[in-house]
């Protein structure tokens, strides 16, 4: 038996200057901002110049990386024509996967990772996935794909190109609050995975390519799409109680509580609460937030004692279906958003890089020979 | 200052059953079978067989193995398709990159992450990324796509497809041995990398694209094309000599030299020098491989004592330049064999799965306030 520390749990793999988490207080700041102070207060264009540039941006530079961004909106034909020849019945993770590695196509210098070099194509891809997940939703609705409008916002662009309307401006409110509470949180494991792939000196497009693939299991980004479908199985607020004490009889895991790094309330569930009871209001679709909350009743009666707190899935959920974002791009709106913090530890990890390469326990047999086949 | 292991070095990170290296007496074995007992025995069909299974098969496994592997060379239309629509100026690894991930929109349940299903996902890969490789090869050259013949062994029927003609028995020996050689080699950083995004319980298409991505970076798989290029810039025999010492003089980094692993020779370097020897003595083509030996002798004389010795990468430029590889297509190679050892890690780690989250050191401020903008 081998002692090491097994998932790396609690093994300190690399240095940031961008979020900080105590996990005991339940705390999570982005450059020593409160990520609270943060959605209350700044927008996602704003937290991403916060965390490519480790502090706030004065007015014209604000305006200036905002038009930028959204000057990059647009796909060019061929990604839209590869778009097309996509299987309709494609997973959209899987879709966005396959898109943002084939955007290293389009470039003529896709291996480039000097600093400058990896913040720009960082810029491109964050601006090209809203299209990417929009058009690919559109095509496969059957719908035409409705272009960028680059005087609209990260987000209210990805609605409108979504849904073909303008939101209004709570949804958008509601949606780039999303986007700022999921922009970045420590060495999670698809960030990690950036950081390990670049340490190659591969590029951009091959480590957010890996990121947005461990993103889509369900012990990381894949939850919150579970969370949802755990709420639709309880069919009524009364059989919310017996199908928890059902599930926590047997053992088995509610979705969307508990983490390994917080063991107090995910301050982004904090507040991801609070947006889904006004969504809930807004829209007067009060089911799913009052069947969160009788969740969230019974799990703090039953198992808040043992650390286990909603965590970011859990509201983020309900807030997601609020907006009318079908259940498979739940997890692509968090890839949106975590691009964000994947490319700001990719060109932290490009700073100063050392390539990862840990060492494995080897456990099998030794000194075996090659036993010719007739004499197996 | 933290005091962490950057790069994770010398940090244990997993377990496994398939390889085991010692890098200061310079042994690696294959489920405890030297590495050079497999190079000169087996081969690359069986290899796999014996890396999946921890044993190796008996002659009946055998055939169904490689049967079962053989019957798998097909690319589906859809992808050959897809294939065809890719500029013809896109680099190789970027292709196989994106067909890799892309595979998984013609696969039904492309999610199913149980022990059998992971397995038959892998050897499906395993089967379509020679094809995938010689079809974009052939299709940017111009040239008609050789489909693949399942009555030659996975060397030879890559060779068949990427040159249109059956290549020699000592073609196929060659290029298999390379393949042995190649694939696995403890938590190299895209075996790391594919085991860190299978944790997530994501897929075996994220993990594989991942390791991928993983590899094309000239710390890792890229290397062997950077010992190309190298060679390349010497003009002569006697230019080996001044060009070395040169580099040496400015502190610059000889390609193919040193290794985290190994501070004695890396026993796959040995057997590809006999290789490439070999194979220089048959195509008469003895200029690569006698200013890599002149290179190897100055860099023994003036740096061995440090502990840098050819590593894996040094003779594999060669043997790959004599096969009549081109350049851009080493790394691919690489990823062809590689491809083994990765899935066999990601069954590892889909059996008994902990997810990977290390934590991060965070060296940034705290308690900033969100300043508003007016103000800054």
């Amino acid at each position: 038996m081998s002692t090491y520390s097994k998932g790396l749990e609690g093994v300190v793999a690399a240095e940031t200057r961008m979020s900080f988490i105590d996990g005991e207080k339940g705390v999570l700041e982005y450059v020593g901002i409160a990520i609270d102070d943060l959605a209350r207060n700044s927008n996602f264009e704003e937290t991403v110049f916060l965390l490519w540039n480790t502090r706030l941006p004065k007015k014209s530079e604000l305006e200036a990386f905002r038009g930028d961004l959204r000057s990059r909106y647009d796909l060019p034909p061929s990604a839209i024509d590869a778009l097309r020849h996509i299987p309709k019945s494609a997973q959209p993770m899987h879709v966005l996967r396959t898109m943002v590695s084939s955007l290293a196509f389009l470039d003529a210098h896709p291996n480039a990772n000097d600093l400058p070099s990896a913040r720009d194509k960082s810029l491109t891809i964050l601006a090209r996935t809203p299209t990417i997940i929009a058009a690919f939703d559109r095509i496969r609705r059957g719908l035409n794909i409705v272009p960028p409008r680059k005087d609209l916002s990260f987000s209210a662009n990805f609605l409108y190109m979504l849904n073909g309307e303008v939101p209004t401006p709570t949804m958008e409110r509601a949606f780039d609050v999303c986007m700022i509470l999921h922009a970045d949180h420590g060495l999670n494991n698809s960030t990690f995975t950036a950081r390990v792939v670049i340490s190659t000196l591969s590029d951009v497009y091959s480590a957010l390519t890996a990121a947005v693939g461990s993103l889509r299991g369900p012990l990381h980004g894949g939850a919150n799409e579970e969370v949802m479908e755990m709420l639709g199985e309880i069919p009524s607020l009364d059989a919310v109680e017996p199908y928890v004490m059902g599930k926590l009889a047997k053992k088995e895991r509610i979705m969307g509580f508990g983490h390994r790094v917080y063991k107090a309330i995910d301050p982004r569930a904090t507040f991801l609460k609070t947006l889904a009871k006004q969504l809930a209001a807004d829209t007067g679709n009060q089911d799913l937030y009052e069947k969160s909350t009788k969740i969230e009743e019974i799990m703090a009666r039953e198992v808040a004692a043992k650390g286990i707190y909603p965590n970011v899935d859990f509201y983020s959920a309900t807030t997601y279906h609020s907006i009318g974002l079908k259940l498979d791009l739940f997890t692509p709106m968090f890839a949106m958003s975590r691009i964000a913090g994947w490319a700001g530890h990719i060109i932290e990890q490009l700073d100063g890089n050392r390539l990862f390469r840990p060492k494995a326990e080897y456990v099998g047999p030794h000194n075996e020979k090659y036993v010719p086949i007739a004499e197996r």
